[in-house]
């Protein structure tokens, strides 16, 4: 055990432990065990390599200025620098994320967060230094960690950062999906079905029309989470505490934002206006409402096929896959998980919404205090989404089949295809059709058949799938 | 009294009541009172006047096409048509609105509101011929007033009319309050106050700081409200029952959006997939959760200026304008209400908001049926976003005004400012004149006289409010 | 026109309004239009009434104790208290209430309310005495209306008031509505039909069991409403600004409530922590998640019941009732209006959860400033759920009927019937007899004849509805 | 590896793994990691633990009733299920944790857990009898493990379980933290502080006033919870898979309840109408709306605590506990971060709460298949209260101090206080010494020596801290 302290007292910590006596005070007083997103985790870490990078260049450019001057200020070592680039690329890479000990959910902006990781960074360079844990007096996590940082300007930014990565996976999982339910359409085209509305029978409809509707929400979603970055990709990133970069070099404020871009690949961008970028969380509120509107979508589109594919639908025609054993009493029985996975989802993140608005209104003077909270919901979303995509894609429209019943049954037998005739024989009779149709519970041929209001064969003809789903009615192939 | 019948039986209706038997069906089915947005009602105008004057222009076509020729269907009389374009004008410019009866919260798609305008459309009409009102042998709910439509294109297309022309309301009331921010951001520039981060004291700021991130809140926020336009822009009108268009004219689907662009002078545009714009609702779950960020936004801010203007403020600097007797009991007493008035619309825009995600999410097939109360909850939001900004710039930001304490007492006493000197004479320096001040509650001027760890003429410098909120410090002018 | 003054200075006002220049500020500050419930006017005027009865008693205490004695601070005119009693007595019947201006949706934690009411019994009360409006010399709308008041527990206490009256109507309707659904369970006692779970058919089952699922539902859903009354009925009325009760005589504190209790009937009593009565509002909130809980049932009961009486149901044996033309298009369209108005009710009782619940968490210190919102809300939810249960019990359940399909089709066909055989040709027979049922498509009993599994005879009985239905089985007549 | 296989084909698996195929299929359907309650999986071990006992009572029971007799159906092996009973016990005990392997949210109404618990036992079981694991032919899933069960009636019923015993720690640390808030209200009696209301100063008040809303509403909390159980303690275990027990033994359906109930020393029930418990989630809603209501007064609580513990508070009296370092950049700096954790929490309770109520309205027929992400919402909440909770006690209260300032500061200067004088000397001449107070700037005795409105003598009196905090005022000590 080695002995920590801080200005409330001392605490024993284990020898090899990388995190230290901040960690620990939080990890006491945020007694929850909600697992903290890893991919933040990295992100701060990238953020701080970006840090440190910038530092060197700092130390390089006072060099070539001042280059016998001695400057108001102490000025850390380029070895020690460039060690801490080392550990935050570990950091990156994920790894000693076993030493992030916080719970999600905590206090503070995110001076946990940040902590915890100054403590690994700080540790983790002591072991390689050949040093031993906790002695602080080589390696700072304050002063040498945490040199012109902020919590307020890392733990933002690189919460940006990982939003930005995950939703790049998310485009492409959204896209993934999109493309199978494309296929999909474009297999079933003209397969005329029974159309409703309010669940009940309206006019025919086709299976590529249905297909298509969702293959235009998913483009739209595909579309908004693309332009999604626009939105987060201003941070504030040199700003420290409140965005005024107090004690911080202009230097670094100008070329860490840069460097950050280099080393993530990412577009982030330096906020025109730190403190707004420091205070205001509507962002985030704006993203995540996009994130919605894609679960909204999600929702509506399995909701459809859970129903097609059921017991209990009329004409059953559409077949989801069956992927696993649905019950424990009842041999054979199969149900649609699948759509019931994508629904809790969308659950799930409509919850996350309403929890991130709540926050980000409740921001405080210069600085919102519920960013770990934040942030938290924001990635649980977006990881979530890619489950909601990659089932959808993989799980449920790979193998979707459909198997047209005759149209002599679904359509051509429900009064609602009458209303096709209106245009050429008038409202009236084609009233009278569709109620011959119901009294006899005959098909609409047969109808005509009896009642003869138009000749067959343009009755044959106006039925026909081409016909019943083109837009409008055309007069004299002109008007 | 008269009488009117449908399907289920028959029912007295008051004479000249301009609403007939499947309104006051609705008025019973849903008794509730919430009462129907009357901008909705005059979209639902707007719409059917495009909506007669296509038809008029379809009976042009015909008659240039086959002058000679009889079509297979009956086509409407023009005199008829003209007639419905005139009241369809009235309803436009919100008259007969006490005859519309249904509730906000109703049930079905919107066929009661449509139905509801149809019949006064009717019988304002016969009574405009010197008929009775329901003499629908002469003038018809359905196959007149309702030419061409459905309630799922009709509804749909209104909603987003009355959307649009109110966005546009709320854009200006945005502009008006921000601008209004600006003033007072111009006038208290380099104003030093004290910044806070999670209610604790952080280091120096201003007033025009703080005042630029609404600013910038708000600017995001008119940007984006101007942008939402875009999201619903495109109608469904022409659709028909499920975005088929079946038997309605190719003509009529392809001449009425741009009818009502015309009339409106808003930029609808006719959607490319009417199937798709029928079944799927994300475009209102986008352009809402745009009003919630804007919500959010000014939420954050009178949250602010509630605290700074408090009693229980500790540098009561800002004044808030003084609005209204706050208390029976206690005289004088006077209450935020104005940033308590934005607070509770904000809200109510955030509990809208789920609304409707959860509704727009539970479609079904070709339709969503709960248009009506997504339509009821969007448009409360606008209107009250539009009360909010309205108050916000005329009984809030017009005449605040800030009368600032002296720095000396503010700023200066606090050990914060000692972070602005960590550049020049180290962290631990800094550190040790931090302690002076807090032990002795001496101001940072006292004592560096006491400790002298930089001339008191540079000090003052540095204190000097552009050289504490400058963005960073420089090193040698260049660096 | 007249003019009235405040500290903000004058206001022209119509000669008649029985608002004044208090309600004319709220009005503007406040540019919303969203309609106050009237219950809530009533119930202050309720209130009121109790207040100015209870100074009448206070006055008579005062002459019995100390006949003789002046004391220390001025009594107020019994007579005008009569004649206050009388106009607040107008308010609690509802009159006047043309003269209430203000939103329901307003900054203050009711003043507004407070002030305009106060206004209209000061002005009615100066009718009354044939003097002027606004002569607030003779009766004033602070010394005189809101005596011994304060807005603090007048409003609370009246919402209270307005809520446990608007609750009885909602236990009555709720009543109403489930013996409706008893009926109809007792009616279909038996009446076989296939059970689903997760959209799949599972076991069989009957439509009095599934109602009597409703039926003890909406049972809880009563008795948790009639349970409510204890979690409001504790008051804070004689508490004042804060609950102390300062400057208001003990004898007042007392007997107001007491005299409020006989006046309205209801079992108001008052908090023994008078501060924290009016500083938490979690009763509010706890009353409001019981009507959610009931919302949540009705949403539940009512897709049920759309979902069986559907087109696209495959068993379609339940037959809603018609209540309107479903479709401006489709002649003879019929759509399950009143689950989507019960459904769309259930939505807005959810928003209006959340909003109660968000601004009951931002009371700060004595006071919630967000009361006439969480009242707002809460009124709404009673009066919308409230039409739900009229709407369930008239439009539904009383004229429902069911149609059931010969059992060889609906259950002896389907496989999972042979569940029932388990116990007594063990899983692995049943299994196979399922497998026979699927592959050749036919009913258990042809499936038996083929395989021979148990004896015809068996099972039939087996196949009885009451064997099929009872609780387990049983081994012997005994275990 | 070893090889496991299902109806749609096999897949290996590791050799070790006490989880099978279709656990394997549910991790894959469900493509997420979020991480299921233990306590949830402990439970469903100590439900099944309840089945196998019941299941060797019913072995009994059929021996000594047909002692000779062979009956229809194949009886179990006694050893087996006592092998069973103590597999469950480890389960119940949290062991084999790591081997299940299904996210939280998932489809299905836990088909998934219930067969990764089963599959355990299984595997387990095997183990310990020598055998490989995946030899399901020795003990099978279904039918062994699975016996008499349902996922239908064991999840929910486990559900319930694990909400109890979560309760009732969650009692125990509501009421630990209020005995501490109690504590502090005996320890701060009568001293005064002034009262702000709308964040205006209002009347005086004192510390332990405000401390008796939190130990209140606290009370009123654990009151609450206490009562829960009596809403949630019926259960559908023996119902089978839709409540009606079909092929499972009466005997079971009687005694498996209460022996759950022996085992868990919990007070479950059985379900009066068992199809009703399985189909109805109202409960679970109700629920966790009592969680919700105290997650509000939690909010108010410590949001008044971190705004009278805060450096912008005017009157900073309050000193909260000193938890950990609060900035990295400003030395010395400490945030409110318990105050902010339990407002996190509180809004995570919010979250879960629309989560819950939404998918507790989309039960359908005969169940909810939502069960998995109610559960796992509800047992979240429930560890996020607890852990406030903890918080509030041992990291805010335990340690708070309060260091009132001088009374003739915060109140006697402060003009509201001269209401404690208006029925002694009158409204208007109160108001007169308000007046005096404000615009010289004095206390009220300062004013009084300048006016003489009061005797010192009384006035002094009648500002002692009992005498501004008893309930309202006398009159001759009697009245």
């Amino acid at each position: 055990m080695r002995t920590e302290s801080d200005f409330i007292g001392q605490r024993k910590i284990s020898k090899e432990a990388l995190w230290g006596i901040h960690s620990l005070r939080a990890k006491e007083n945020f007694p929850d065990t909600t697992p903290f997103h890893k991919e933040w985790y990295q992100a701060v870490g990238t953020v701080k390599q970006a840090c440190y990078q910038t530092y060197l260049g700092f130390l390089k450019a006072m060099q070539d200025k001042f280059p016998d001057q001695t400057v108001s200020f102490q000025l850390l070592d380029s070895d020690l620098m460039r060690l801490l680039v080392d550990v935050a690329q570990e950091i990156s890479n994920g790894k000693h994320f076993e030493h992030f000990i916080v719970s999600a959910i905590q206090g503070g902006a995110g001076t946990s967060i940040n902590m915890n990781v100054n403590e690994i960074i700080c540790n983790r360079a002591l072991q390689l230094s050949g040093k031993s844990c906790g002695d602080y007096e080589a390696i700072d996590p304050f002063e040498h960690a945490n040199v012109f940082q902020s919590t307020n300007d890392v733990i933002p930014t690189s919460l940006k950062v990982a939003i930005m990565q995950l939703l790049q996976d998310l485009e492409t999982s959204i896209n993934s999906s999109r493309m199978l339910v494309e296929k999909t359409e474009s297999k079933f085209r003209n397969v005329l079905r029974q159309g409703y509305t309010q669940m009940q029978a309206a006019v025919p409809s086709s299976y590529d029309k249905l297909f298509s509707t969702y293959n235009n929400a998913l483009s739209r979603d595909w579309w908004r989470i693309s332009k999604c970055f626009e939105r987060i990709k201003e941070v504030n990133l040199g700003g420290g505490a409140i965005g005024t970069g107090l004690s911080i070099p202009r230097f670094f404020i100008m070329e860490v934002v840069p460097n950050l871009q280099k080393l993530s690949g990412l577009p982030v961008t330096r906020s025109e206006n730190l403190s707004d970028a420091t205070a205001n969380q509507d962002g985030f509120v704006e993203v995540h409402a996009i994130l919605k509107a894609h679960a909204v979508n999600l929702e509506k589109m399995v909701t459809d096929l859970r129903l097609l594919g059921s017991d209990l639908f009329v004409n059953r025609e559409v077949q989801l896959p069956q992927k696993q054993v649905g019950s424990s009493i009842m041999p054979g029985k199969v149900n649609p998980v699948i759509p019931e996975f994508i629904i809790s989802v969308a659950h799930q993140v409509y919850a996350n919404d309403m929890l991130i608005s709540n926050l980000a209104g409740q921001g405080c003077l210069e600085l919102n205090a519920y960013i770990p909270s934040i942030g938290n919901a924001i990635l649980s979303s977006i990881k979530l989404l890619i489950a909601a995509n990659k089932s959808l894609g993989e799980h449920l429209f790979k193998e979707l089949t459909i198997t047209p019943n005759p149209v002599e049954e679904t359509i051509l037998k429900n009064p609602s295809v009458a209303t096709a005739l209106s245009p050429y024989i008038g409202y009236h009779q084609a009233s009278k059709l569709a109620k011959e149709m119901k009294v006899y519970q005959i098909s609409i041929v047969e109808a005509n058949a009896k009642l003869k209001l138009i000749q067959e064969q343009n009755l044959l003809q106006l039925l026909q799938p081409e016909e019943l789903l083109k837009l409008g009615f055309r007069i004299g192939e002109t008007l």
